[in-house]
């Protein structure tokens, strides 16, 4: 940028939306619904603040849809150092515990670009998302976890062809979260997935 | 998708989403602030959200900064069949009319894909925000215009490079309406830009 700052706190907040769009930059497992390319992680945040608001029926008591959106805004500015995680992909514990590990560097470094008081109100809505533990949280999970499934239906499998996913494994990795924000919402998907993984007799 | 579907609001939904995932391909005249690319519409709703939720402090009396979120999530839908109108593009006011025609049938078109009780509920939104008549409409409308700015800034002038802004009409076009919605920032934004047109002798 030109010229000399005149407000910290405004200068703060420009290096970090400019560090922010870097999220536009990291690539996903999952395909756009057309199929024609990866999706990125800026776009896949927009996206599933939608299916959020459009599904704020389906969550359960105690979940305060603001607050849904403003975790499903901010859960992923960890990936611009981190990079994103494959649901599907093989994890080893070492690996997952050096990924959390990256996680908490990324989020002091790209909060930390904040005025103090802003990261830190940034910084605890990301770790309230992360540690899942309130309705609020479990709702932002699952629909974190909906879209996904619906790309790759659209995709013809999508990152399931890439991982040669299972049913069980669709099941266990995903539907467990989904089922636990959304219950009404997983039996519905899990019926549209299942002539996908019948067909190629992959349960 | 396969199977049967066995809940039409939730297949509505699907279907509604699916469509709104073609905003990813609607590409904006500013570029991505590494200057690598276009900008898609999907990724900047996204971006302007953070923008929003950040600058919450300069939202004046009367802004609900949850609906603000909720406007910015939906506010570019109707660009999916209507495309983007880019800001410093010469438009007629027979083209500005026919914008207009076009978004709304977009509306009717993509609103319409939910059921209706919620495709009403995402329009009302989507109308409030193109009236800017609610302080929170207003805070909404100031945010979209702040970030192409900063983009322009960063990529050496980006969309102001492509259709020959000099600062006057950056004033006229951007300023104006940033400064109402958030009447401490557009100052400071102003002053990083001057250099920027002051050097091209674009004033
Ligand atoms: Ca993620």
């Amino acid at each position: 940028f030109y010229g000399e700052p005149v407000d910290p706190a405004l200068a703060a907040r420009f290096a970090f939306w400019c560090e922010a769009d870097r999220l536009k930059s990291v690539y996903r497992a999952t395909p756009i619904a057309d199929g024609s390319r990866k999706e990125n992680t800026g776009e896949h945040s927009w996206h599933i603040m939608l299916y959020a608001l459009t599904l704020a029926d389906q969550a359960q008591d105690g979940v305060d849809i603001a607050m849904a959106l403003k975790m499903l805004l901010l859960h992923d500015i960890v990936e611009i150092d981190a990079g994103d995680t494959p649901i599907h992909g093989a994890v080893t514990p070492e690996a997952q515990k050096a990924q959390e590990e990256a996680e908490i560097k990324a989020a002091d470094r790209l909060f930390g670009l904040l005025p103090p008081e802003q990261g830190a109100e940034f910084r605890a809505i990301w770790e309230d998302f992360e540690a899942a533990q309130t309705p609020t949280a479990i709702f932002a999970k699952s629909i974190d976890r909906v879209q996904p499934v619906l790309h790759n239906l659209a995709d013809d499998g999508g990152s399931w062809r890439t991982y040669d996913v299972k049913l069980h494994q669709l099941d266990a990795r995903v539907g467990v979260k989904i089922a636990k924000g959304c219950p009404k919402l997983w039996p519905y998907i899990r019926s549209q997935c299942e002539p996908w993984f019948v067909a190629r007799g992959a349960l």
